[in-house]
């Protein structure tokens, strides 16, 4: 019995724009050290798993930039969505392809657009994770909170199952959506609820026995795509079927009414990157609170993120900005206002400004 | 008795950083409108003077940029300094080329790198000035206070001499330096004072007069240097006498003490230009008080210059900064502290990062 990775890696990320674009979405992104996210991604499971187990699902504009990225792995580990259907289906058609690679595959689900500080203590969660999965859970890594945060949805802890290799292993008694901010207060403090980190461990089989069991219309979609595969319609199969699949994430899909789910809450840095602000925590600030990336020269300036690049970047007098500079467009944002960069990409869609997009 | 324009076109300008540039001074720039200041200075005596009794005093580095810009103009009225000693030298070495050409002329000295909203009342005014200068006064023209700047000497203004063409003339008691705020407040408010824009109207004879009579040395250096022209040695006689010549200012070594000085308080709408926000007053305001020229998409933007080019420029939550974007640099400064683009510079200075000097 093999683990096996399937990275997500099909997002787009406007978020971070202006250095997040279609063609360059976050994941492609160099927003921590000299590796971009998705090679972080990779290199996080790769002390693990050999290139050969590791897989990756993305959409069919990403997978060139990706695939160059990480030359290691085999392209035809590349799975390709026609288009994005959320993470069930995206997760059901990697599962397929990896069921056909072996039938008792164990399948660790991650993400390529987050961030994980502590990558060691990552993979001894999924080694314990792996230990859980194999027993026929449907395991997800839950983020020990550090803040009553309102942007992600909540999971919370029911029994012990079981403490594997140190990690305490608990039944799943709820998945919440995103709370409103006295609710979070409420579940941070009772401790019994991590954040949704969108981190899996199962048996391929066993999440091929849920979608079955809940998203029948979409398993026996999954069939017709599996009969295909291998022949010489298989991409016409795909695209075919794939364009009548709904959208779906996997936590409304399959694990708010899966049976047998357990969480491992998890303390191992993880940071969404969500926003320039969070980007900007990923970095050391300088005494003044300073992030910067690139050239710049600051006469009083405090708490502002400089991301630029070449330019040089000159601040005088300013206080909690995010400055990012790239070479077709710049962005000056006051913090705690960054969410709002979606605005502006929403007026650039508005306005078909494609180039800025 | 015909007049001369002479263009003080020399300046750097280091104050709007990163446009301003050692190549492409101030007076090169297009700071209002698609016309460069130094453009303006000559479309606004162009109207009153023919090309060829329009001169430009500038230094070596320059004279190919200015010389593009006001093809119109004979590349001979082009006089060069070979180095920066402040205006008197200026003026001097303008007066003798004037002399030479015609020992009758009058003599305008007009800036290159302010700017004038109301052309046509700063000729009516030039013209008034003419006159009184034929008569033997050494003319300013004095600008009426907006405001009690700190930032600029003042005129002070004696008894009446004379109305021309609606003008009123004042002789002039005194010029003082740079105010505090408490006494630029008191002389605003005597309305006895205007500011010193720099702009002189004299005939080519008398400032010779006043130079021979306060600044004896300098005139003895005019007179080797005049001698020398036209022959095979001219300019090797003005690189050696030029570098020997000391520093000074109009103000201080000819106009404090010489003889008949007049001056005629205008309201032209002059502004010197010196700073990021003097160059947001000269451009029309959005309802939310931005101004903007480039490429701009502002959510909950006030107050804000955003000074760009090509490139997109996307503001969100920000109020009262100056955004200057440029192919190689950018700047980034809260309101009230455009002063301190000083600062930058010289810290580019004194890192040698000549590149962007």
């Amino acid at each position: 019995m093999s683990t096996y990775a399937l990275i997500m890696a099909g997002g787009a990320g406007t978020r971070l724009w202006p250095l997040s674009r279609q063609r360059s979405p976050k994941q492609a992104l160099r927003l921590v050290g000299e590796r971009t996210m998705f090679q972080h991604s990779v290199d996080r499971v790769a002390e693990l798993l050999p290139p050969e187990r590791i897989f990756v699902a993305t959409g069919a504009e990403q997978v060139a930039v990706l695939a160059e990225q990480a030359p290691e792995l085999p392209f035809g580990n590349f799975i390709v969505e026609p288009s994005g259907r959320g993470t069930a289906p995206c997760i059901g058609l990697g599962a397929l392809h990896l069921r056909r690679k072996d039938p008792a595959a164990v399948m660790a689900v991650v993400t390529a657009d987050h961030y994980i500080q502590d990558a060691a203590r990552f993979r001894q969660a999924l080694a314990a994770a792996q230990q859980v999965a194999q027993a026929g859970h449907l395991v997800t890594l839950g983020i020990t909170p550090s803040a009553p945060a309102t942007g992600y949805g909540y999971i919370e802890q029911g029994e012990p199952l079981a403490t594997v290799d140190g990690f305490p292993v608990f039944r799943v008694d709820r998945f919440t959506e995103k709370p409103d901010l006295d609710t979070a207060i409420r579940m941070v403090e009772s401790g019994r609820y991590s954040w949704n980190s969108g981190m899996f461990i199962w048996r391929v089989d066993r999440i091929m026995e849920e979608f079955e069991r809940q998203m029948p219309g979409f398993a026996r979609q999954l069939a017709q795509i599996d009969a295909a595969l291998g022949g010489a319609d298989a991409q016409a199969t795909l695209e075919r079927i794939w364009s009548q699949v709904s959208k779906q994430t996997i936590d409304y899909g399959v694990m708010e009414h899966a049976r047998d789910v357990a969480v491992i809450p998890v303390d191992i840095g993880w940071s969404d990157v969500g926003s320039w602000a969070s980007v900007a925590e990923l970095w050391p600030a300088d005494g003044d609170g300073n992030v910067v990336n690139g050239p710049h020269i600051g006469v009083d300036t405090r708490d502002t993120l400089v991301f630029g690049g070449q330019r040089l970047i000159a601040t005088i007098g300013v206080e909690g900005l995010i400055i990012v500079d790239t070479g077709d467009a710049l962005l000056v944002c006051q913090r705690g206002r960054e969410q709002e960069v979606r605005e502006i990409v929403n007026r650039l869609k508005t306005e078909g400004r494609q180039e800025y997009l």
